[in-house]
């Protein structure tokens, strides 16, 4: 019924192309013929990781909590999409290697449960606690959002070092070769890439030898990902339950999507994905994921900008529902 | 200068990706650190083709005319996206085969030269003195556009069969064999597309027997092109002179693109691409001229909605130079 609209629109049938498969997918998330996008709310988790430790990434860990700050004070990439956008920012720190003072940083969440996680290549990242408070910071936050009104969310991180555990969920649950999954983050060359493979690889054997035969998806992803990573799976899945739609970003959030649709199948149909991006791989998991992202602008910045920019195509998805005239009410030969 | 600038922004290097190019090429156009989009205005040129009389469009003549009207009352996608976008709509009839009734279609803007093109199966599209009418035509309306503040332009249009004329603009000026140039249009099917194809390889035949031994570019554009084309070319032409920025859509603007910057080079300075169709030979006519669009949804409308479809991009990339922190503004470490 949404597409015998959609096709009835005045225009050749299929010519607004993604934006028509879209409008389907928002009118089905939201059982309307007339969605509404309402109060969007950018949700961007921070968090520190033990793996960095490894010197996986080009940058160092205090770029974690001095940008916390910076988003905090409205000075970063995030911000400004934000604010062109309409989005209301929700900057929380659920485990970055810092203690904020609420003083001087009043718009940081505090929910923090550790000052980051365990260097998965010695030992799991996160304990099954932490792992269940990470998700509930998610699933909290998402209900704040939805308790105002709020029925699409987008979602970004902050955490140095995160696209080491994004490429190892993307090895493991894809079953993709490793060093396919493995790619230069903010800015590594030949070498340190070569470097973050070797040390991923180790994580990923010692890894196989604790769970030789197989192991839960809530387990594996805890055993690699960051503190922020877990709240944004635990997003994830309540935005579903909530019916809301989830923009997804770029690489880092893409593994999280694939994560939550492991734990549970249906939040794929609330995702939308918003950018392609260089980090080696992120095509690949997009592609098995059967994901089709709205852009490709060799975004590599993360905080969720990927997925804000994609925004008004969402937005215009929506308006091509509510605005747009039919063939017969324009009295328009239907040509096709 | 300008690149330092984006260079010291607070993110990593080029980690803003295809923005980055686009917010060195707006302040460029505008020569400074702090360029800024005023009055945007989208101009739909609309004419009819003497071409469509060999059947080379699945679309009626008459749904010129019928979807002229529907832009005037607002019912159309190019209206949709001009008021998400906040566009100033300008439609403007140099070359429909019907008589608009200014009292029933108060909002389209007359400057009508001819009631369609000839054939150019069997001759010149346009007279010298109709090319050059409708040259003035475009650079009239940008420089009223231009008078009312304007500083950014969207050009579209509307005309069944111009994908005809585009396709030989792109053979002739590229050196393309011309069946890589013809694709569906707004829905051919292959024994369409076919007839399209040799309908206009007779067309090309009977102007090479005219001109065996090269064509001024003018003159060759006039033999085929719409009353609407060569009013985008003109527009074209102007909008670059007056610095504007020139928000290019798909298959038809580009070949007119093509075709106004083998009048005058500097014109491509000025022109950002939207949006890469999928209608046959567009990817490949953009990668001729070296142009990046910065869309692909497959979109196939025309209107101009795919260059209206890019312009949050292009916001985003001023705001950029515009909003974002120095790295040393915001005290964090330059990672590098």
């Amino acid at each position: 019924m949404v597409q015998e609209r959609i096709d009835n629109l005045n225009k050749p049938k299929g010519s607004l192309g993604r934006l028509e498969s879209l409008a389907l997918q928002v009118a089905l998330v939201q059982h309307t013929l007339t969605p509404s996008l309402e109060h969007p709310c950018h949700i961007l988790f921070g968090g520190d990781h033990g793996i960095e430790r490894e010197g996986v990434s080009v940058s160092p860990r205090e770029v974690t909590w001095q940008q916390m700050k910076n988003y905090g004070r409205g000075g970063g990439g995030v911000n400004m999409f934000c604010r062109q956008h309409g989005f209301n920012l929700r900057v929380v720190d659920v485990g970055v290697d810092y203690d904020f003072d609420p003083a001087e940083c009043p718009h940081i969440i505090n929910c923090k449960i550790a000052h980051g996680t365990r260097n998965f290549l010695h030992e799991e990242a996160m304990t099954e606690r932490e792992w269940q408070q990470a998700l509930a910071v998610g699933a909290a936050q998402v209900d704040e959002c939805r308790a105002e009104g709020c029925n699409v969310i987008s979602l970004g991180e902050m955490g140095i070092g995160n696209t080491s555990p994004s490429s190892i969920l993307m090895h493991l649950l894809l079953d993709i070769p490793l060093a396919e999954c493995v790619g230069a983050g903010s800015g590594l060359d030949a070498t340190g890439v070569q470097h973050k493979r070797d040390v991923l690889q180790a994580a990923v054997d010692r890894f196989r030898g604790e769970w030789p035969a197989g192991c839960p998806v809530p387990t594996l992803v805890r055993s690699f990902a960051g503190l922020e990573m877990a709240a944004a799976i635990g997003a994830m899945l309540r935005a579903a339950e909530h019916r809301m739609l989830i923009l997804v970003d770029g690489f880092i959030m893409t593994s999280c999507m694939l994560a939550a649709s492991r734990m549970d199948e249906a939040v794929m149909d609330y995702a939308v994905f918003g950018h392609c991006g260089d980090e080696g791989g992120h095509r690949r998991m997009l592609c098995a994921m059967k994901a089709e992202p709205l852009l490709s602008l060799g975004l590599r910045l993360g905080e969720g900008t990927g997925a804000l920019c994609a925004y008004p195509l969402v937005q215009s998805a929506v308006n091509m529902l509510n605005e747009m005239d039919t063939f017969s009410h324009a009295r328009i030969t239907k040509y096709f």
